[in-house]
């Protein structure tokens, strides 16, 4: 039994899935995908040059072949960068030899790994980040023998790698090998784009293929350095980019399963979880948000695969995901913001009022939950959400839609945010006229609150898309992913501000996740409006 | 085949022993002692105190019981010492499990192990040592899993670990569990004192013999903490103790063909060697007194054993260490000092003059190799040596001995040293009578240096025993062993001078073995000289 599970259990009488959530919890481990494997060497050793014109302000340029490090005696040299040419996921491993005098002493070596060259030049400590020091990816090492392989026994996202000599050494070694032993359960991308489809465009999807492949191991994880684990939010979009790339539904199915099954005892998806040592839940952080897109997700789910025994299998937790954004909806048809406790993620940037963007995902919610009950054959057991929808879209309108100015004013203050349109917009309560009028306008306005991150970003483009801004998104998408290109991106960021390469949800960007899955969405994009992209 | 040996063999076109090295190395194998392991569990939460009475101006108090660990938050403590009670060798472990919320990040911890307390108390970088910084035995560790025991993969020597959490950690987790698997390969040990003996004679041969256990690995180390290997002079001095306490042998008959199997090409002993991954030596490292007390070894193993086979086999070894010695002695009986830049090690003391002492230690291996010769039937083919020993004696008398003043002035400066004394007593170069009044004189005279360890201790104790000195070498083996144990040490010192607790060859005394091999001789001269020191 899980801890979790056992601790939620003694806050709520009764387990509305026990009879359930062994059977799904097997399933998800039956669907559990195989991870591939694949060894992989440095490709050169760099130079970290200070450049105010390069992402976060560092580059590296190539010094030398591999083969220079290898034969050279490393206790003179003190320290190296190495450059892996490309992202990685797994375990890291090195060999040392001698090189004239016998070892006589154990010898302590600092690796620190990075995804980015900011991440390997600027100092960690004093710690000044709002999450764990840990998450950094720095080791040291003693060598008590040289003539063994050493294994960093921590799993490692990165391209690059600094090696530095801790204290003096009083005889010679070279480190002779380095090698990284890389996993990743996607297999091979059939090529999808079309002939036309022009080279930024195809650059652009190639590093969200990238991405989304360094992310799925045995879950869909948002990020391979951090968090290492399964977010619905995340899975939403990675489903998505799957879709167009690796197709491989089967790790959709085992994460429905995995949040089905560490749902609450009152049936609500717990907004990320992990694998270790059994699968369970992150205590009880329910983000609503999130839950609402697990119904999303399976919908989707469905449309990809026509697997209808599992959406009936998992039928009965979309309906409680519906249910628990309900509870919080009043008789005027408005989200009650001041009742809600729960944590309403949309997006890292600070300031974002979510008054009208719950609105828009609760609505959004009944909508999708609604097709998926008609895909089913349960529209019955739904039937009320045609009213609500009407009444929620009258309410949030008459509350938040500035008519005249034509755009969505969020909260108290009347905020004009990015994300406030889109979700009206995704959720039918703006028309596509009305949206299209409203995403222009907001992105015309003084002061309008930008997305901060890949994953804002998405719902914009998307929303774009839904009101036929096709010029729009498409230039959007160009600027924005394309800006993370231009600037070297290997894998998409978590976080990206074309104006603020340090933006960071966490006060050091060296923490950001610089491999994140929610970046990934170009994939989708670029393939499900090939007219847009491709031609 | 062997590195070293390779290596060696380049310098030299013939191998005299070659014939017989395969053979050697197979018994060194042969007679490799078993290790025995205990698990071992801290004993106290404890506080650390600046005092500058306590040795090296650090001690510990106790605080509370490891319990109190075990079931608080770590990541609200910061930081902890544990006390084992004892010196232990082995492999360090520990456990973490959640409080509270689970874990969502990584856990990086610092573990600092210590064989006395300013180790633990005294910064370790900027690096002032003179040997590999890697010898500390501070570790970071990333704990990517709370479910799982960790073990630390290097071997450790310690009393004391203190433990910090780097940076914030965001959940609750507490250490629950710690033990050291300890290791050794001596066994219990029969009491052997009088009833009559003194409690504090007690008390410093049980530090002896701790400090003989903690050193009796796969070898006789000389220091488990560093530098893990076996060395002539240690292995001399720690058979001699292994006499009186655990009388392994086998592990004296090990070493001693360690040493065979791994001379150089022309027969002479290297100071040092290594067992893994294969017993090799030192490159080409020798220690011309080492070499020297090789055959006093011999001579030590075939009294306690009366193993004549091994004693024969070996012999011809003996003669070579001899040999290798008389190459540099001048048809005037002296050693050229001037034509021999061999390592000629006596003491870590800055300073010491050592023109007197290897005279000296030529002789004393003279006397010994002809003893041993005499025993297995074989002065014929040492005849020479009788008469060498008087040469050799007249000579440095001549050069050396101020027979007004009763003292040994050692080379140009014509130094006045206790170690200078000693070796021409311990060589018969000085009779009993002689030899009391120049250790008299030479410890009365200002600036006389002094012996910096217990290794150059051990043969003023010696010599006093050897001139009928009973009541100074007793009251000296008590001050100066006792003064250990009364700074509260649970084994003995690498380097000790009782006017200087930080006395360090290293330029850095937490960089000092505190469990040292060479520091265990009281528990030969307690029992070798019963009359003097148990009565």
């Amino acid at each position: 039994m899980l801890a979790a599970m056992l601790f939620a259990t003694q806050l709520c009488a009764a387990d509305i899935f026990a009879d359930k959530r062994a059977a799904w919890m097997r399933k998800a481990e039956e669907a559990k995908p195989q991870l591939i494997f694949r060894t992989m060497k440095p490709v050169a050793l760099v130079r970290a040059v200070a450049d105010s014109l390069a992402y976060q302000g560092w580059r590296y340029e190539p010094e030398a072949e591999p083969a220079e490090l290898y034969k050279a005696t490393f206790n003179q040299r003190q320290t190296v960068t190495l450059d892996f040419g490309q992202h990685m996921v797994g375990y890291f491993g090195f060999h040392i030899s001698e090189r004239g005098r016998c070892q006589d002493a154990p010898v302590r070596l600092k690796f620190t790994f990075g995804e980015v060259p900011a991440e390997l030049n600027t100092p960690f400590d004093p710690w000044k980040g709002t999450l764990n020091r840990a998450w950094m990816q720095d080791e040291v090492v003693t060598v008590t023998r040289v003539d063994q392989p050493i294994i960093i026994p921590r799993r490692l996202a990165f391209r690059y790698v600094k090696i530095e000599l801790m204290g003096r050494c009083n005889f010679g070694f070279a480190i002779d090998s380095l090698w990284c032993r890389a996993q990743t359960s996607a297999g091979k991308v059939e090529e999808t784009l079309l002939p036309t489809c022009p080279d930024i465009v195809r650059r652009i999807n190639a590093v969200g293929v990238e991405t989304l492949r360094e992310c799925m191991q045995t879950v869909y994880e948002d990020g391979p350095k951090r968090d290492h684990r399964l977010w619905i939010g995340d899975m939403y979009l990675e489903a998505l980019a799957n879709r167009h790339s690796f197709r491989c539904h089967q790790m959709t199915k085992r994460c429905l399963y995995l949040f089905a099954g560490l749902s609450t005892p009152d049936g609500v998806t717990i907004s990320n979880c992990f694998e270790e040592p059994e699968p369970h839940a992150q205590d009880v952080s329910i983000c609503l948000p999130y839950s609402l897109l697990w119904n999303s997700s399976l919908l989707e789910y469905l449309k990809d695969t026509d697997d209808r025994e599992t959406a009936q299998d998992l039928w009965p937790v979309a309906v409680r995901q519906v249910e628990a954004a309900l509870k919080y909806v009043g008789d005027d048809g408005l989200f009650d913001r001041g009742r809600c406790n729960l944590w309403l993620f949309f997006d890292w940037r600070n300031g974002l009022d979510d008054y009208a963007l719950i609105q828009g995902a609760t609505v959004f919610a009944l909508r999708q939950t609604y097709e998926l009950a008609q895909m089913l054959g349960r529209e019955s057991e739904v039937a009320t959400y045609p009213s609500l929808i009407r009444k929620m879209t009258k309410a949030i309108r008459g509350r938040c839609y500035n008519a005249k100015r034509g755009v969505v004013e969020s909260g108290k203050n009347r905020q004009v945010s990015v994300l406030a349109q889109t979700w009206l917009i995704k959720s039918g309560i703006l028309s596509k006229k009305e949206g299209a009028r409203a995403l222009r306008t907001a992105l015309a306005t003084d002061g309008c609150v930008m997305p901060g991150t890949p994953y804002g970003t998405h719902y914009l483009i998307d929303a774009m898309l839904l009101c036929d801004m096709k010029q729009e998104a498409h230039d959007y998408l160009i600027d924005y992913w394309g800006g993370m290109v231009r600037k070297g991106a290997d894998t998409y960021w978590e976080a990206y501000d074309p104006k603020d390469d340090c933006i960071s949800p966490y006060r050091f960007h060296p923490l950001n996740s610089s491999c994140h899955a929610w970046g990934c969405t170009p994939v989708y994009f670029i393939h499900q409006y090939p007219d847009v992209f491709q031609k």
